[in-house]
């Protein structure tokens, strides 16, 4: 069963031994484990809900707890201590587009906000119901079937509310694929990814969820607004590109066309290091603007690679591994890249070639397949860490960003300068560690890992991320960074929108959102503050 | 000097031979040449201009004269015949942004309207200055030169106004390349390319001019809008989607800054005929969704390909040709595909080996480069075919669109099929074929070209026009096809762009011009109807 206050599924659990402890301790202290609340005593302080009957909401505390919040810090605080301070009125289940027009109606009569959601796996605060005005969750999730496929034009269509295992498998029954695997993937939904702008991890070869997204339909308080699937148009702007992004704010997407390819013969993931990151960056730089035809490309600066080490699990395994590391010249601040190919077996082994050919004169060091396969394994399961590390003491948080080549390294360095001492004022550390998870020929997504220590109760922790998030998201705007490269805006980021859109780009977006939903009960305050 | 009436410049001639002519006979009957009005005659009917006076704007008529029309096929009417029933009060030519914004401000204040142009080239009525309402011409190619160019991430920011070989000649003097060539590419410019959403014939390898165009700086009514440079973004909405084929409608693009790549060290076209259209299609789509690395794919369909031959005016030799091809099995009804590759040589010669190969199953016969070679010779001359079908008594006009596999041949048949019987009526007929221009995994632009006989009068030939171009837009509209995937919408596709918008998605377009342009003042009349 899924967790209600953490990740993932219930029976899953990923240790953290005595080493990878031991790591933490030295670097930011012994963690504190704290007690969680329970299931019940968080459901008992739901405030009773105040909506009319409706045949698709469900009213009961149990199930309103379970769709109120995402999987944000904030929205962990309250989960594990139990400060169920926000919860919709009841959770809606629709079952059609007539269903979502249904509530739309009903919320438009009764001046009640609605909350669009998929699995929940929001890190940045979408589902947090609104104050002072009563919500109903709708939660998309039984619209999931494959509408339709059309193998000639390579487009599926699907219910927006398909998790992502259920929408691959229904494809790889017919030999296809889409191949977006964002970390959430195993609970997040088609439709939550296109209103958030998601981006998997083997973009390099798929696309971001844009440029899978060709068409598909949204519930509006003004109506359905139809996305017709073309191979291209210059038919004046682009409908979808107002809608993708626009998370919950314009209406409810019910069903997505997306573009699919044939599943791949043959998947390969290899790990290869770098003496240092001046040397990994130059390296992958080059590799990403040669256009090989790679899947992914994942580059982590020394912090984070000695803290994968440390937390592997393997003591004598990584030992024998940065002997021989050291022995090739890739010592203290050594940097791993992990490399994916898909495709036809030849082709992709011959970009494999190419790119490693690429890194040898930067000093790159190929260690082969084993790491990469591990990586693959646990692709979904390095989210489980976050519970991990929680029973231990320790919160784990991450801010993410995209910049231009000349300003990845300086991005990387000013948030994990500003986080490292954002909890001075508490007389804790943090330990903050980066990867570029995305490349592209223009620049990279520069992606940070926080872990800190517990303070026990509900408001010391959150204030501690608050400064935290706070110091992170500063360093992000000031230094020419868009405020999510892959988790979107809802309410966390929505404060730093406006350095990036500016005035006019900021009041064009509201004006959107109003034309189209001149009540605002649509997801209010997320996104457009 | 660049031809006031008609396709570029006056020095350069397109001739069409005897055996040209008589196959365009054989098809539609003789032509009879019509005289061309003179330039006096037709800047003396320019109304005196009813602005006041302001240091950037040039009221002289023979200025206004050539900034008043496009291409499109009523422009030229206009101009061929000396009907200059339309025409700007003035023309000016900013600078500097700041320019643009003084002139933003006289409009305001005056009441005036703009429309802004590049280099005049529009084939869909973007430049037809409104009735009812005074109006100016910004012409932007003095904002022309190269502002800086980051080669670290591969990105360069022009002056919007840039013509394209200016801009091309900018990049490769640095060694690198944009790679946008529109057949229109002599004589239009960058902002032009994005204001109307512009396809290049390589854009399999180069992208559209979506994927180019990466931010820049919109001069609105209401303000500056900056679109900053990011590799990628989830942070809501893209703006720079809203800019892209907003056809002057939002404001006007001052600076641009698009995605470059390193020059081409080899690059090659190659030609391959098939036995039928089936057998092509099938081929091409293959090729496309096998994602080889290819710069260019261009398919004719029989009637296109036939009419080449006729038109290429080497007789002996396409008879040898043809001799050559029957005997591969390639006889009536044979079609002719171009195969661009560009790239590092062995990649790109790789590339067109594996092509050709998956062409075999389907009866491709690989004739070489020279025909390729001829093809590129004239990529940007074809257009010039234009001016001499005038001189003969022929006008040549094209419609585009682009639909998902499926529909392909269904609307490729539907185009011609309604050309071929519109101007019955006037006991008239029309040569009607086409190709596909630009191709897609999911689908294809058609792309149909006209030829039918001038009537000699204005009025009978813009009736003419009216009812081929109507026919032609219905069949489309009816299939399922944009309106537009490479001309934009301006003013003759108008009238049809709800019909893939809908009636909500035409108000939220609405409502976004009015937002950032209260007074209706830019290029209005143009996009939205």
């Amino acid at each position: 069963m899924r967790r209600w206050n953490g990740w993932g599924d219930e029976s899953v659990a990923f240790a953290l031994n005595e080493e990878a402890l031991g790591f933490l301790a030295q670097r930011i202290g012994t963690g504190t484990p704290v007690a969680d609340a329970e299931f019940e005593q968080a459901s008992a302080q739901l405030k009773v809900s105040r909506l009319p009957e409706h045949r698709l909401i469900d009213t009961s505390p149990e199930v309103r707890l379970r769709n109120a919040l995402g999987q944000s810090l904030p929205d962990w605080l309250r989960l594990r201590y139990g400060v169920i301070d926000t919860a919709p009125d009841g959770v809606a289940y629709p079952e059609s587009a007539q269903d979502v027009r249904e509530l739309l109606e009903y919320a438009a009569l009764h001046g009640v906000a609605l909350i669009p959601q998929g699995g929940g796996t929001s890190v940045a605060g979408h589902l947090t119901a609104p104050s002072g005005t009563r919500s109903v969750a709708v939660n998309m999730t039984r619209m999931r079937q494959l509408l339709y496929l059309d193998t000639e034009s390579q487009l599926a269509t699907f219910g927006a509310g398909v998790f992502g295992p259920d929408l691959e498998a229904q494809l790889r029954a017919r030999g296809y694929t889409l191949g977006h695997f964002p970390q959430s993937f195993e609970y997040s939904t088609l439709g939550g990814w296109v209103a958030t702008r998601s981006s998997g991890q083997q973009s390099l070869r798929y696309g971001r969820i844009e440029q899978m997204f060709r068409g598909g339909s949204v519930e509006t308080p003004a109506g359905t607004l139809h996305l017709p699937t073309f191979p291209a148009s210059a038919a004046g702007p682009d409908l979808r590109e107002m809608v993708l992004g626009s998370e919950g704010r314009l209406g409810i997407l019910t069903e997505a066309t997306v573009r699919v390819t044939a599943a791949p013969a043959y998947e390969a993931f290899h790990a290869v290091f770098f003496p240092s990151w001046s040397a990994a960056e130059t390296a992958v730089r080059q590799v990403v603007q040669a256009g090989l035809s790679l899947s992914m490309l994942r580059l982590s600066n020394p912090l984070e690679t000695t803290t994968m080490l440390a937390l592997a699990g393997h003591k004598r395994m990584i030992s024998l591994l940065e002997r021989y590391l050291s022995l090739r010249g890739c010592k203290q601040g050594k940097c791993m890249l992990m490399i994916g190919v898909s495709g036809r077996k030849s082709l992709a082994r011959a970009a494999l070639r190419e790119a490693l050919g690429m890194t040898l004169p930067h000093g790159g060091v190929h260690v082969g397949r084993m790491m990469g396969e591990k990586w693959k394994q646990n692709r979904f399961r390095n989210v489980y860490l976050r519970n991990a590390a929680w029973q231990h003491g320790y919160a784990i948080d991450t801010v993410e960003t995209a910049v231009d080549w000349p300003r990845v390294e300086i991005m990387m360095r000013a948030v994990e300068s500003a986080a490292t001492v954002a909890l001075a004022q508490y007389g804790e550390k943090v330990h903050a560690y980066t990867h570029l998870s995305h490349l592209y020929a223009q620049g990279a997504s520069v992606y940070t890992t926080f872990v800190y220590r517990l303070a026990g109760d509900y408001e010391t922790d959150l204030a501690r991320w608050k400064s935290l998030k706070k110091a992170a998201s500063m360093a992000i705007v000031e230094n020419g960074g868009t405020i999510s490269h892959q988790h979107g805006v809802g309410s966390d980021h929505a404060p730093y929108l406006a350095a990036e859109k500016g005035r006019l780009g900021m009041s064009v977006l509201r004006a959107l959102a109003e034309h189209v939903d001149t009540q605002q009960i649509m997801n209010p305050g997320k996104l457009l503050p």
